[in-house]
C-alpha cells in the first residue's frame, strides 16, 4: 500500500526552481527529447475501473513498472501488479515470448481482470490467479484491428479483405513463421484486390472517419466499408534504398509503389457499406442510393442493433442527410433530417444515444455558428438545443448511469482553454466544473460520482486531479515538474490582436529570446500553420509550442505565431471565412501579425523569417512571394502549391471543384507568384509524401527554373508527409542552419 | 565576285585591342553567349566541292546569307547563291513552307548541285537552274535518319521499326497532318516493339557506336542493329509538368516513362545485326555466335559490298575479335585477328580500306600504348605499323586518289595540341604539316593537293587557312577577332606538374583573377572532370575553358583545372591506370594539384572550392569527403555515387563486374564517405537524367540524412544528364551563388 506516493514525487518539482537556469537546449534535445524527457511527465494509463469507484495507473517502484489502484472514496492506493508478476504469467502462456519492460496498454474489464493487446493478439489478464488467456488473434501482417469486447471478436484486414477472428482459433495449417497467412475460416470477404478493399478507412480520414469496421452494440453484426478505387488516378511513390555496401550484391533501379490519389475535380473513389451478420453468417450491402461519389460518414448502430445510421454527404459537401437503414436487410428506411449550408457542412461525430431512453439521440451541429449538442428523437425531430454560446463543444465524455447528466469538453470563446462541462439534460443547462484556466481533460467514473482530470496550461506543465462530479477537488494525484527548469528561461506570452478588417480577434503566441533586452533589435521567426482543423496556440504548456521553437528563442530569435481565420475552435464563421479562397484571408491575418511585430521597438523588421509545414508550407511560400518585401527568409515543408493537385475530400470542401472556382484556384496557385520571390526560400519535401504529393514542390521548382528564380530545395528520401523518427533531428538541424545562415 | 572579303573582316580583330578592357561578364553573358556572340567567330559550312579544287562557305552580305565559292588555285571568290534565291526555289517547291533565314547545312554533290535536309526530308539544289528536287523523306516523327547518296535511300526508325524511303515516294493514304504515320511500303522490319527495336544505336553509344544503320558502299545492302531489352531492368523517369493555370483544366498525377537501364553486373541487353538486301528484298540475320551479351561494334562493309565486318567484343571487354561475314548469306567466314589486354580493349574505329588496293585495310589499335594505325591484309595479317611514337592518332581525314598519302589528326605528346599529319603509306613516314602549336583540323581537297585548315590555340581565337598538301600556307581565309576583347582580361596559363608518384606529367590550366595582384590572397575554384574519354585542357581558345570559368576569374577567383590520369589523349597507360579503382588515382592526381596551389603565395588555402559534373560530380563529391579538410565548398552535378548503379558498358570496362571487384566498388561507393563531410556540398541532378540516374543523388541524400550530415541539394525537373537550353543560365547562377555565399 502506498498512500499519495505520486503526489510526493510530483512535489519535488516545486523545489527545483533554485537550479541555475543557464543551460541551453540543442536541436537534438529539442527534437528527440521534446516529447519524452523534456516534456512534462505523465501519469501513465490513468483510467477508471468499471463496476467500481477505483481507478488505476502505471508507475514505477524501484525502477520497475507497477499497476496501482486507488479507491476514489477512501483514496487508498494499492500496488496490485508488478511487471515481474505480469511477465511471469506472460511467459508462462507464450514460452517463446520475451518478458516486457513496460506494461502494454491495459483496459479494465472489471475489478479483477484487464485486457491488453500485443503483436496483433488480444489477451485477458485475470488478477485473482494471475493468469493470461488468449481472447483473439490476427496474423502479424494484419491491419485495421478492431476488437469487440462482449463477443471477443477481432476484426482485421489483410490483402484488402476483411476477416474476423473469434476466440483466438487458428487454421490447423496456419504457420505464421512462413510469413503472411490467410486464415480462411476468418474470411468475411473474398473478392478484395488492389482496387477494391474491405474494412479499411475511406475518404482519406476526413469527416471524422478513422476506421472501416463498426461492430453493433453487442457484437452480433459488423458494418464495414467497401472502397472501390479502380476509377482513381494512379500516383507512383519512389522507393529509394541504399545499396548494401558490405556484400557483393548488385544494385537495381529504383522501384515504385502505387497510390490511388484522387485530385480535386477529378474522378473520386466510391464507397459502399456492407453488413455481416454473425448469426446468419451472411454479407449484405446497405442500400445507399445517390451519387456513387457521395461520402458515407459517421456509421452508427442503434443500441438494439436493429438499425444502421449513416450521415450521407453529397460530393459538393453542402448537404448532409442522416439516413436510417434496416440492420437486418440493409434496406433504406428513411432520412431523419437534412442539414445544408451555402459553404459546407462537415459531420464529424456519429449519433450519441441517450441512456435510459434509446429513442433519443444527441447530434453535433455547427448550425448556430458553433459546434453544439442537439437532442433528437429517432423520428428525426429536433427536441432541444442542449448547449449554446460562443464555445465549441469538442466531444462528449460520457453520460451518467441514470441518464441525467452528460459530461463534455468545450473550448473557451477565445479557443485557448478547454473545460469539462456537466450538462443537466432535463434543463439543458451546463456547468463548467473547472476553476483554473487551461486545457482540461476529464475521465468520469462509472457511477458519475468522480472525475479524474488532467490539466495543463502555460504555467502548469501537467497536473492530475481527482474531483467530485461538480468539480470539487479531492486531491492532486500528480504534478509534473517543469521539465526545462534547468534551461535558460524564455518568456512566453499569449494574447490576441484584432484582424485588419476588425472582424476577428486573432490569438498570438510570442516567445521572447533568452536574456531578453528590450533595447536590442531581434530577428523574428514566424511559425505558421494557418489551415483548418488545427490550432497552434492553446493555453497549455509552452503555449502549445514545439520545444524547437523554444530552442530558437534561446538562440536569440523572437518566436511569433498567430492563428489566422480558417483555424479551428473559434466557431464556424471564423473557420469558413476562407471558403473558395484559401490563402487570401489567412495571409491578411498573418500580415496583421507582421504589422504588430513591426510596431515593436525590439523587432528588427528587416530580419523576419517564416517557417511552416503542409498548409503551413503553403502559407510560408505564399508569404515569401505574395508580399516579397516582408520576409527575408522562408522555409516551407511539404507545401501545397496548387490545390488542383490536392485530394478531393479536403480540397473540394474548402475550394469547391476547380471547374466551378477557376479564379479561387488560380489565385491560390503559388506557381503564379514564384517570379516575385526576393528572399531566400527553402522548400523541403518527403519523397514518399502520400498526403501532399511530391509533385507540388517539383512543379514549383520547375516554375522557379523557368522564371529564373533562385530558390533552395531539399528532399527526405523515403519520408512521407512529415519527417519523423530519428531523421527529424536532421530536418530541424537543416532548418536551423538555414535561418542562422540567412536570417 | 569578292576577293578576300572575309580576310579583311577578320583583320578588324587585330585593330580592336585599343578598346578599354573594363567590362565584366555576367553569368548570363557567359552561359548564353559563351558559344555564340562571345565565342570566336566561325567560317560557316567550310567544305570542299567534289570534282573540283574549289571550296565553299556561307557568309553574310548586307546582313543576308550567301554561299561563296573560292577556287583554291586561283583564289578567286564567287558569291554563287543568295538566301533569297535559295528561298525562291524552296517556296516554289513547298508552297506551305516559310522562307528560311539561314541556309540549312549543305553538302556538295558536284560543282553544280548540293544536298540539304530539312524537317526529315532530303533535297537536291540544282545550281544551274536554281530548282530544288525532293530526294527522300521520312515522317516528321521519324528518328535515326541515315541518307545514302548514291541511291537516294533514306533509312529511318519509327516506333522501334526500321524503314527506308526511296525517292520521296509516300503511301497514297499518308496524311502527316494527322500525326504519326507509318509508311507501310517503307517498312524493313515489322516486329519492333517496346522491348525489341531495329535500326537504333546499341550499347548506349559506347565503342564509337553512334548509329544503328550501315549502308553498303553503293547502297545495295543495309546492315542494321536489332536490340532486345526485355531482360533489362526497367527504370522510371518522372514527367514533371506545370498545370495550365490560364484554363480551368484539372491536374493529374505525375506520370512516368520507362527506360531500360542495365546496371553493372546485372543482365544486359542483347544486340544482333541484320542485313536487308534491296535487290532481293530480303532480311537475314548475321550469324554472330557466342555470348548473347557480347558487344557488336564497328560494323563495316567491304568496298565490294560482299562482306560485312564486325568487331566483336566479349562482355568482359578484354578480347576483341575482328570477324568477317558473308554479306549475302550472313554466314560467318572467319576471325581476321584477335586483340586482348589484361585490362580492356576498346575498338572505336571501323576498318579503313586503302584506296586502289581493296585487299588491304587500316586498323586503329592502342596495342603499343598509343592509338596508332596498322596496315592489314584481308586475311587478317598485320603488314605494317604505319604510325608510331608518343602521340595519339585521333582519326583519319582522308587518303589521296592515288592511295599514296593518308592524312590524319594526331595529338602532341602532352595531349594539348592536335596536328594534321601526312603519312606516306609506302615508307610509313609521317610529316606534320602544321607550323604553329594549337588545335588544327584539316579538310583535304579531293585531289589531295590542298588543305583547308581551322586553327585555334590559347592565343588564337580561331583562324582558317588555305594550305598546300605539305602545309605551305597559301592564305588566311578568316581570322576571328578576340570575342571578349572589351572585357577585363584574365591571364590563362597552361603548364604541367608532376604527379605525386612522379610517374606522370599532369596538364594544368590556371586562370588568374582580373587585376591580379600577387601580394593578395585569392580563393580558388577547382573545376574538375577527371573521367576517361575527356580532356578539359587543350591548347585552344581559353585553354578549353568554358566562359563561365573566365567569368568566375573576373569575380576574383583563381580558376584551376588539372587533367588527371584516366583522361584521354595521353596514351593507354595514362588512361587505364585507374582500372578497377575509379576515383583513387584520379583523386591523388587532383591532390597533387591542390598541393601545387597551396605552394602559391597568392592562394588562400582555407578557401578552396571544387565543382564538377557527371564523372566530375563523382570527383568533387569524393574530394569533399575523402579528404574533408581540403575543400571548403563543393558543387557536384549529376554525380555517379555508386558505380553499381551505373550502366554496364562503361562501368564494366573500367571496374569489371561488382561480383569480381567488390573492393574496388566498395572503395568507390561515395555513400561510404558521406559521414566525413565537413564543408558545404551542393548536389544537383536533372530529374530525368537517363545517363547517371537520379537515384544516385537520392541515395546519397538518404545516406547523409541517415548519418546526420548536413548537405545541400537541388534538382532540375525534366532535365536529363545536363541542364541545357535557357535553364542553363539558372544552373550557373545557382552554382555561382553557392560559391559566392560560402567560399
Amino acid at each position: 500500500m502506498i498512500r499519495k506516493l505520486l503526489l510526493a514525487i510530483g512535489l519535488i518539482g516545486f523545489t527545483t526552481s533554485t537550479f541555475a537556469q543557464t543551460k541551453l537546449l540543442t536541436v537534438e534535445d529539442a527534437v528527440s527529447k521534446g516529447r519524452t524527457t523534456l516534456a512534462p511527465e505523465r501519469l501513465m494509463q490513468l483510467q477508471w475501473i468499471p463496476q467500481s469507484n477505483s481507478f488505476s495507473f502505471v508507475t514505477k517502484k524501484q525502477g520497475k513498472e507497477i499497476v496501482v489502484i486507488e479507491n476514489a472514496t477512501t483514496q487508498i492506493q494499492d500496488s496490485i501488479l508488478s511487471i515481474e508478476d505480469f511477465n511471469s504469467a506472460w511467459t508462462n502462456l507464450n514460452k517463446n515470448e520475451k518478458a516486457m519492460n513496460r506494461f502494454p496498454f491495459i483496459t479494465w474489464v472489471n475489478t479483477s481482470a484487464f485486457r491488453f493487446s500485443y503483436s496483433n493478439a488480444y489477451y485477458l489478464f485475470n488478477l485473482s490467479n494471475k493468469t493470461i488467456k488468449l481472447l483473439a488473434k490476427a496474423p502479424k501482417e494484419a491491419e485495421d484491428l478492431d476488437f469487440e469486447p462482449s463477443t471477443n471478436r477481432l476484426a482485421y484486414t489483410l490483402l484488402n479483405n476483411l476477416f474476423v477472428n473469434e476466440n483466438g482459433a487458428v487454421d490447423a495449417n496456419e504457420n505464421e513463421a512462413a510469413g503472411q497467412v490467410i486464415s480462411k475460416k476468418d474470411m468475411i470477404t473474398k473478392d478484395g484486390n488492389s482496387i477494391v478493399s474491405y474494412g479499411k478507412v475511406v475518404h482519406r480520414n476526413e469527416f471524422g472517419i478513422t476506421k472501416g469496421t463498426f461492430f453493433s452494440t453487442n457484437g452480433n453484426k459488423l458494418a464495414y466499408y467497401q472502397l472501390s478505387e479502380g476509377m482513381v488516378s494512379d500516383y507512383k511513390l519512389m522507393n529509394v534504398s541504399l545499396n548494401d555496401t558490405a556484400s557483393k550484391n548488385l544494385s537495381k533501379p529504383t522501384d515504385f509503389e502505387n497510390l490511388k490519389y484522387p485530385m480535386a475535380g477529378n474522378k473520386s473513389h466510391q464507397a459502399n457499406v456492407w453488413i455481416y451478420d454473425f448469426k446468419k453468417k451472411r454479407n449484405l450491402q446497405v442500400a445507399t442510393t445517390g451519387d456513387p461519389e457521395q461520402y458515407l460518414t459517421n456509421i452508427c448502430w442503434s443500441p438494439d442493433e436493429e438499425y444502421l445510421y449513416i450521415a450521407v454527404l453529397n460530393r459538393d459537401q453542402n448537404e448532409m442527410k442522416l439516413q436510417m437503414f434496416d440492420g437486418t436487410t440493409g434496406q433504406f428506411i428513411k432520412t431523419l433530417f437534412t442539414e445544408t449550408h451555402p459553404k459546407y457542412v462537415e459531420p464529424e461525430k456519429p449519433m450519441y444515444f441517450v441512456k435510459n431512453d434509446l429513442s433519443k439521440f444527441i447530434w453535433f451541429s455547427e448550425k448556430d455558428g458553433y459546434n453544439h449538442l442537439y437532442l433528437y428523437n429517432n423520428k428525426g425531430d429536433q427536441l432541444k438545443q442542449l448547449t449554446k454560446g460562443k464555445m465549441v463543444v469538442t466531444d462528449i465524455i460520457t453520460i451518467d448511469p441514470k441518464g441525467a447528466y452528460l459530461y463534455y469538453h468545450a473550448t473557451s470563446t477565445d479557443g485557448l482553454n478547454k473545460f469539462v462541462y456537466r450538462l443537466d439534460l432535463k434543463s439543458a443547462t451546463s456547468t463548467c466544473i473547472n476553476k483554473l484556466e487551461g486545457q482540461h481533460t476529464g475521465l468520469i467514473s462509472e457511477d458519475g460520482g468522480y472525475v479524474l482530470e488532467q490539466l495543463t496550461s502555460a504555467s502548469i506543465p501537467r497536473r492530475y486531479l481527482l474531483m467530485d462530479a461538480k468539480g470539487k477537488e479531492i486531491g492532486i494525484l500528480f504534478n509534473s515538474i517543469n521539465p526545462i527548469r534547468e534551461y535558460k528561461d524564455c518568456r512566453i506570452k499569449l494574447f490576441s490582436i484584432p484582424s485588419t478588417d476588425k472582424l476577428a480577434s486573432l490569438n498570438v503566441r510570442m516567445i521572447l529570446p533568452a536574456d531578453f533586452d528590450s533595447t536590442r533589435k531581434y530577428p523574428v521567426l514566424v511559425y505558421v500553420y494557418g489551415g483548418p482543423h488545427a490550432q497552434m496556440i492553446t493555453n497549455s504548456w509552452l503555449g502549445g509550442a514545439d520545444l524547437w521553437l523554444y530552442y530558437m528563442a534561446q538562440q536569440g530569435y523572437v518566436i511569433f505565431t498567430l492563428d489566422n481565420r480558417g483555424s479551428m475552435n473559434r466557431g464556424l464563421e471564423f473557420e469558413n471565412a476562407t471558403f473558395r479562397n484559401l490563402g487570401k484571408l489567412e495571409i491578411e491575418d498573418q500580415l496583421a501579425g507582421v504589422n504588430y511585430l513591426k510596431s515593436l521597438k525590439y523587432v528588427d523588421p528587416s530580419r523576419l523569417g517564416v517557417y511552416g509545414w503542409s498548409f503551413g508550407g503553403f502559407m510560408s511560400t505564399s508569404l515569401m512571394t505574395k508580399t516579397p518585401d516582408v520576409f527575408k527568409v522562408g522555409v516551407a515543408g511539404g507545401p501545397v502549391i496548387d490545390w488542383r493537385m490536392y485530394e478531393i475530400m479536403y480540397t473540394e470542401r474548402y475550394m469547391d471543384i476547380p471547374q466551378n472556382n477557376p479564379e479561387g484556384y488560380h489565385n491560390a496557385d503559388l506557381t503564379n507568384y514564384a517570379k516575385n520571390l526576393k528572399g531566400k526560400l527553402l522548400l523541403i519535401h518527403g519523397t514518399n509524401d502520400n498526403v501532399v504529393l511530391w509533385q507540388h514542390t517539383l512543379t514549383y521548382i520547375k516554375k522557379c527554373v523557368d522564371e529564373g528564380v533562385l530558390i533552395d530545395y531539399f528532399v527526405y528520401p523515403g519520408h512521407e508527409h512529415n519527417v519523423l523518427g530519428p531523421d527529424r533531428v536532421h530536418l530541424m538541424r537543416k532548418i536551423t542552419q538555414y535561418f542562422k545562415e540567412n536570417l
